[in-house]
């Protein structure tokens, strides 16, 4: 009844005897609880974040439905798993982008091991200098030639202008050099696209000083399919995941993550812009 | 005729045959130039900014009016110096707060020795918990008791809370453990406030990506005399300053400084609400 998920584009797999996360057909999906302070951590998050956050936010982070004894996928036996609301068991075919929001994956609270290890991944990708890293995607092409699933070492080596052709990819029906961005509109734009998302993220982040999101991912999902097949509304997510490093914000706003999304903001609205300019300049030929 | 400024609360200072800052009796500015890169980078920017910032934003910056070869005040003979306007030369009584944004003065071009020595003064300070910290101040109080200036190793050990208590004694009549903050509505707040004035940066920080402002600071600049005296506009000036580690953007907006920003307009805002608070308390008792 328990399966490796079939989405999963960055974190542990449960794969060739690894500790890793399963789904059902239920919908849902369980993680394991780590056993040091992470999964301390994660599981005091999500035990308190419903009571803690606006209403309007609530549905950004997946919904909680406590915690399970599951047999482990790395066959060690029956272990704590959170059980969670499994976003990718809905679209058909998703392409899934996970960006690792905040210019600093560290904290002051953390171990000077784990600080000195997540300083040097953070000079080493994107972080420093972009406020955010892709951790992981997976874009959704066609019957034929599938998904476009870059290996990881590959997703970590990332330049700036990397970052800018897979956001550009990511609403294409091509994935060549040249994307058409022909989605751009449908996902990025709209009344509740993820642009839209991110700037409601953006004014709650601007005042919350409930927590600090350290290491926290931010989940892009669009089914391209939905919108080919003219439904009203495309299926188009914005979720927040991964609270293993999440802290009391002590009375600040969490100016690392605000910062990271602030740009990365900038360089979806480029795409969304851009698109809009391609599409009138087309229009005139 | 060229003189040691009376109102410097960071920086290199011109005495005990130090190299330091010099003002003359116009209303300028000379600012020794750094024979290193600081130098370089500080004049190129002051030479290009006005042709690269929108109107509404060069006010934030001094007026920059050439260099000028100064007799140094270290005794070293003449030295080039950054000639700019004297911010401090009109209020009688200027209360002076210096903020250095960010919570990372250190960027990837710089040289590994000052990326370590930068980092080991941000962990040490309230930059990297609160997205900036305090570089120096100086509080007028009266007459009789002139200003409250804390020496730099009081200034450099802070914690969020002497953060709060400082930005609550900036707009009082009395420097006391309780401060009155009687000037908060006419100097945080109002139509052209410290408030109004860091929300119109923050809209300019969310999109340019022209430069990348490292340890830069914020001065606050407040007269409380002027309020006092009843002038129809108080004077209160937000400038930026020092941009001796600024470089070009390459297209990403300057996401360090913006959340550092957005972290000390909360403390602002948090002051001047409280103020409010206090005051509609008063008025029913």
């Amino acid at each position: 009844m328990f399966k490796i998920p079939k989405h999963q584009v960055a974190g542990h797999q449960a794969i060739d005897g690894n500790l890793g996360p399963l789904v059902d057909d239920s919908g849902r999906f369980y993680k394991p609880l780590q056993d040091d302070e992470r999964g301390t951590t994660e599981l005091a998050f999500y035990q308190s974040f419903s009571s803690k956050l606006p209403h309007h936010i609530r549905g950004f982070f997946p919904v909680f439905y406590g915690t399970q004894l599951v047999e482990a996928s790395d066959g060690s036996g029956l272990r704590p798993h959170l059980v969670l609301q499994d976003i990718t068991s809905n679209p058909l075919n998703p392409s899934i982008l996970d960006v690792k929001i905040g210019s600093r994956t560290w904290y002051p609270e953390a171990s000077e091991d784990y600080i000195q290890k997540a300083l040097e991944g953070d000079r080493l990708t994107t972080t420093v200098t972009l406020g955010f890293r892709i951790s992981g995607l997976q874009i959704y092409e066609s019957k034929e030639s599938g998904y476009w699933k870059p290996a990881r070492k590959e997703v970590k080596s990332f330049s700036a202008d990397d970052v800018r052709l897979v956001l550009r990819k990511f609403v294409s029906s091509n994935l060549e050099r040249e994307p058409d961005c022909c989605f751009a509109s449908t996902t990025y734009g709209g009344r509740s696209g993820i642009l839209e998302q991110l700037l409601e993220l953006k004014v709650w982040f601007e005042d919350q000083t409930v927590y600090h999101f350290h290491s926290c991912s931010l989940l892009l999902l669009i089914d391209k399919e939905s919108v080919l097949n003219g439904r009203t509304v495309p299926f188009v997510e914005v979720k927040l995941i991964d609270f293993a490093h999440t802290v009391e914000a002590e009375g600040v706003i969490d100016h690392n993550f605000l910062g990271g999304l602030c740009s990365f903001i900038k360089f979806v609205s480029e795409v969304l812009t851009d698109s809009k300019v391609s599409t009138i300049e087309a229009s005139f030929n």
